[in-house]
């Protein structure tokens, strides 16, 4: 079950070029995404990178594991106060200049930190793991795939049980149990601070138009303002679009995925918005081409939908709490480069994994809209990870 | 669904009695869990506590939530540079020394607050919070005891549902849909950097045996390395001792109880050590008097295993992955002060809620142990707050 030594050895030396480039001696890890990519073992672990040579897995917890985990091997760590020992130990220079996580760090961590290494300068490291991680091996590609089996398990589960009187909150226990039990993993790692998730938004009617902290589109009334996420305890009534939007992790790797549902019929006017919903997914997924920038393929995208739609100003939210962006990279977190937002200038790059989520707010009366995690690959577009019928299932 | 003004205001209150005494003019909190405890939202915003007057709420996102949600009413925020004169267009002064949550605070963002505020003191209050926030109020006491109908009613839908042929992963999935069903709010908060938590831990035999970086003393194997902690796809077998170790939150508030389940029987050793675990429980219990330090509990506490029971080799844990507590704070967060560890000095207080877990861990054969989440009350020792019958579930 280890990642193989060939991935961790790849990633490791792409990072290294990039400390060379900008003159860092090496770069002490800590955030767990970060660390699980460049150790391949999820444990409490700081990965201390130098510019050249073998870098090092230092364990706090728990040890064994990470040992047998990490194809770098191990080093037990009993305190922040031995980690310039442990480096010169393993045959390295102390660095003049070191990289840190300034994006996540915790201040009271870093000082321990600047103390340690009185002498010398720290740079922030995140930017460039943020944009190493957001292109995937073809390894990590097919632990996507495998995540992306669950969706349609839950989805054709979803039909059967869904019934007149259920509430939002009885069908997201049902669709939660069975994703786990058919293997997602359940923990959702994002990167942004005080960034919350569980699962996903399973919502019907206007509970889903309601917006909330979480920058997204759907995001559900939540059971109370403490949990502002997700589903209500309300009912899902006839006619109400119901919205499935989850996300599926298997060995760390996220698929995120939206389908619609309903009890009996939905409105002409929301059935031909999900159409030009899924028009638009299909549009904007032959845009996503190597060397093409994202803020261009947004442009393009919301222009689009300005003139060949009539719902511009219900496209992915309404009024003052809609999104500035359609897709979002996701890998290890949720909230990975790139995202497909106004003036974003990242350039598409194979290999990069992007949910692309196209979605009509209609206040008042529930969302309707469709997502799919798919890979940039060539001219002829993105290619897609997840698969699951388009068609709105009616019960 | 507003938490009550007048816990926001004794909290407040509380919170600016500490600042004066430090000579803090003023706290800029950004950490949800704080925000939430003082704003009474969970919503994106920051909350400014001067040290007299009323504190403002400024919001990011969602600012028709939070204004609805927050007796202190609402005020819109639309980038972080506009925060001092927010300040005084609320009629504040601008602080000279300013306390901020040093452990929790990204480093890059702590950075734009040192420009925003060039020629202030910039001091760390997060210990004087979650000291605070480590002492709970009636009111959310009450919400705690809400949170305590989850776990019975799962624990007695696990007696229909467990059989042989089972694995860990099934038994979780319907265990952690069934009480999302009855109301877990799911998304489960913790504090400390780095920290991952998903329902719990469902996991018998060996596996529950298995340390992992998370900071208890039952973990679970999970599923791959990537997510290191839960059920895993294994068998449960006859006679495995099947730890149900979940955490249940409403409106934000979480409790913490482990109970124990089994296909067939379990030793005569196990079931002995078992009913050691619930007598160390009640005298734990019974030892969180009021004006006790939480160390000298735990002193005491390990001082009766070991003249007491012939495993104290097991207690808590076993060798290098022995964890060094007993108990835990719980609230808002599952990691909260005080804890019942080793040469700690908190002396506790009626109001502080702590979950008690002594626990039994037997290298290759599995865990028993018991938890329940306790209020500290008078010299009759702590109040439970979860209840469930003691009894281990035989199927």
């Amino acid at each position: 079950m280890r990642v193989p030594f060939f991935e961790l050895q790849a990633r490791a030396t792409y990072f290294q070029d990039y400390l060379r480039s900008q003159g860092i001696d090496g770069a002490l890890l800590v955030q767990r995404a970060d660390t699980l990519y460049f150790s391949g073992t999820a444990q409490n672990v700081h990965f201390y990178v130098p510019k050249t040579g073998r870098p090092v897995v230092l364990v706090y917890r728990d040890f064994a594991r990470a040992q047998a985990e990490s194809s770098w091997g191990a080093i037990p760590l009993t305190g922040l106060s031995k980690i310039p020992e442990l480096i010169q130990g393993s045959g390295l220079p102390l660095p003049q200049v070191l990289g840190l996580e300034f994006d996540v760090l915790p201040v009271a961590q870093f000082e321990r930190y600047r103390k340690l290494f009185p002498t010398v300068a720290l740079k922030d490291i995140s930017g460039a793991i943020r944009r190493q991680r957001a292109v995937k091996s073809a390894w990590e590609i097919e632990r996507m795939q495998e995540a992306a089996e669950i969706y349609p398990q839950v989805l054709a589960y979803a039909r059967t049980i869904l019934r007149p009187g259920m509430t939002e909150l009885e069908l997201e226990g049902l669709l939660e149990g069975k994703a786990r039990a058919l293997g997602n993993g359940g923990y959702v790692r994002m990167r942004g601070f005080g960034s919350e998730f569980h699962f996903g938004a399973v919502t019907a009617g206007e509970r889903a138009t309601i917006p909330s902290s979480f920058d997204g589109p759907v995001v559900g009334q939540g059971l109370w303002p403490e949990q502002p996420a997700g589903a209500s305890e309300a009912e899902i009534r006839t006619g109400e679009p119901i919205v499935v939007d989850t996300v599926n992790v298997v060995r760390g790797y996220q698929v995120d995925q939206t389908r619609m549902l309903a009890i009996g019929d939905l409105s002409e006017e929301l059935k031909k918005a999900y159409a030009l919903a899924c028009e638009i997914e299909e549009i904007l997924r032959r845009a996503l081409v190597p060397g093409r920038t994202t803020g261009e393929v947004y442009d393009e995208v919301l222009t689009w939908v300005k003139e060949n739609t009539p719902y511009s100003e219900n496209f992915m939210g309404y009024g003052p709490s809609r999104v500035s962006f359609v897709g979002h990279g996701v890998g290890l977190e949720l909230d990975e480069l790139p995202t497909i937002s106004r003036g974003a200038r990242e350039v598409l790059v194979p290999g990069m994994v992007i949910a692309i989520e196209p979605k009509f707010v209609f206040p008042g009366v529930g969302v309707v809209g469709i997502e799919d995690t798919v890979v940039v690959a060539d001219a002829d577009g993105a290619r897609f990870i997840t698969k699951a019928p388009q068609e709105i299932i009616f019960a």
